[in-house]
């Protein structure tokens, strides 16, 4: 299932993405069981699954069906308690920022000012120069996890969505701990939609890409993960009860702009488009 | 105004403390107006704070009356979407740790599962071997701050209070990125109290003290900040937007385990007592 928040003038939905563009809003099928968030849905996912399932195999109800050009799409979760992000998990991203790979994952953070939705702005901020892209699969959890195995990890995905994972180099690097660099206003586009573990499959074996302004930057496949998505989520749940819709963004392939001859950096005007298989193309544009 | 949130069975309030060892339960005397929720109270201060005060002078209802002793204080804000730290903040603290005094603040994130109240346990994680404590002074925000001037940085000050920075060296250290170390459940304990700002008056000039079952192991002053909370607020501001209910730990003088010699960890049964003049005292103990 490929679930999205969108809303339609002052209405706000949640819904399922259908074939052919169009999507039907839960919300507007049942508003008492789907309120317009995803990550109350998410917290009652076992139920609401099979609620949902059920309600649009016998949708005749035409009020309930949107085109998905007709709708704005949002932020799949705008206020997870943790953005958890992971650095250098490609072999070849850690080449080219001239990073050893690590021994275990290197974990940073996010706060939920950062978060922004598809088609929306990436604000290059007052204090940057040096502002760069990330395409990354991000992890959705589904259920508290707290000192999981690796081999129960996979229980506690909810499911996959996309993450931008914007960068201010100049700050990542003067500043020593990245957190600064990494959260200010619009730093982590997230979505378009979240799509369920059974619809995706293995995580570890779908391709990646970013274009900028059409030309591609990034290609990758997630198989080059060095750290596998039940490994980090087993290894954070010994510090960190994880909690349904926390997002875990799993690092970036090789081609961004700091490891590019001459570097490139984001300018005004710029738009990104990160395509993950099976999981959708998530489009922003660059402001100042 | 000393505010804090507290239940009495199962009963929740936020309330206000008295002189003499009292407290009154402003969610008691106006539930509606006062929810058990002061980032709530928070984002609209200006009007509630009149209100709470008004409440309080005409208070004879003995019900919202309570013995501080009475009830079970709770962590004052829990989800917070921020918890942002600031790093080698004194000067004697960064020559203990063996790093320089930094040019501009080091900025650290932890996420609200960090978070725990007054009388409440830290638990040491099972992934280390080295959990340190860091007396700090907290700043509360009050209302949304972008881009704000040193100059005006205070105005978006609600309030202080008081966090624990429990951190765990042994990741801290080993992971570069200090993230993974300092957000362990229940590693960011705070209260008992939020402190409005015009009651602490100047927060460059108060005593601070951490005392480890009885013993005094951090005594210091925040006259001894590298970088004042204005300067702090200021330079936050230029990247991310600043919420009501954002915490922001200013950082630790020495004193602390990793410190001393030998190094002094944290242990199952240990007491730790933050006192900081004109906001508290807060209480925690150690378990595994």
């Amino acid at each position: 299932m490929k679930l999205a928040a969108f809303s339609v003038g002052a209405d706000h939905h949640i819904g399922v993405v259908q074939n052919e563009g169009e999507i039907i809003s839960l919300s507007a099928l049942s508003r008492s069981e789907f309120p317009p968030c995803i990550k109350t849905f998410i917290e009652r996912s076992e139920e609401r699954l099979l609620r949902a399932q059920h309600l649009i195999e016998q949708e005749e109800n035409t009020h309930a069906r949107f085109k998905l050009s007709d709708v704005k799409i949002l932020a799949p979760i705008p206020s997870p308690e943790k953005i958890i992000c992971v650095g250098l998990n490609y072999i070849d991203h850690c080449k080219e920022t001239g990073m050893e790979p690590p021994a275990s994952p290197v974990i940073f953070s996010k706060y939920a000012n950062a978060i922004t939705g598809h088609n929306e702005a990436v604000k290059i901020p007052v204090n940057s120069n040096e502002v760069d892209f990330e395409a990354e699969l991000a992890v959705v959890i589904g259920k508290e996890a707290k000192c999981v195995t690796e081999e129960e990890a996979m229980d506690f995905v909810f499911g996959y969505t996309i993450m931008n994972d914007i960068s201010a180099r100049d700050q990542q690097f003067a500043d020593g701990q990245w957190s600064r660099g990494k959260t200010a206003d619009t730093f982590a586009p997230t979505g378009p939609f979240v799509v369920t573990q059974d619809e995706v499959g293995d995580p570890h074996n779908l391709n990646i890409s970013l274009m900028l302004n059409g030309r591609i930057m990034q290609d990758s496949n997630t198989h080059n993960l060095i750290f596998t998505v039940p490994k980090i989520i087993s290894y954070l749940s010994q510090s960190m009860t994880l909690k349904p819709g926390d997002l875990i963004a799993t690092g970036t392939p090789p081609g961004v702009g700091m490891g590019r001859n001459p570097k490139l950096w984001l300018k005004k005007g710029d738009r990104m488009d990160i395509t993950i298989e099976k999981i959708g193309t998530l489009t922003n544009y660059v402001i100042d």
